[in-house]
């Protein structure tokens, strides 16, 4: 599997993030072709070690990083990315982790 | 489900890092009463946004947030997580989540 790791830092209006990001972006993000799964937090999200300003984490699933990356490449994934950048603009509020991955 | 994101960054010592994680931390975590799955990055991280010294990432699922507290303060818990401390000793070099999340 391959896997997208997007973790949000709180917002500066939080309920116009939410309203954006599951109104919204949800919809765009499950249209990317070879997404296997999308998990989003649910909840208030506990720090144990780093930065303590998270809000939300959303988690992709493709086959494999080739399928991945045909996704995002895609119109859909397009949309799905520009999307992002409408309610969480500033690349400092957000990391974005891909890789490959194995379960163990 | 529950999920508890590790995020490793850059170690010193990348060699002894993955000695210890792959042939010690994995075997204690998967001992973790509750675990459900036990996923962990494979090759290089591709960082879109946020800190680029990333080296690993590990993810742990359980049923939801009370099996992970449960899990975590079971001796087999504990163990795991003083083995971390062991090969990851600086906060400063780990960032983790726990949450609970929703697969949408």
């Amino acid at each position: 599997m391959a896997g997208m790791i997007v973790i949000y830092k709180q917002p500066a209006d939080a309920q116009a993030f939410d309203t954006h990001y599951f109104e919204t972006h949800i919809s765009l993000a499950r249209k990317i072709p070879g997404l296997r799964k999308y998990e989003v937090s649910r909840g208030p999200i506990t720090v144990l070690a780093g930065p303590s300003d998270v809000y939300l984490i959303g988690t992709l699933h493709f086959d494999d990083l080739d399928a991945m990356n045909k996704g995002f490449a895609s119109p859909e994934g397009k949309a799905a990315g520009a999307d992002r950048r409408l309610y969480a603009p500033d690349e400092s509020g957000v990391q974005i982790f891909i890789f490959d991955s194995m379960e163990i």
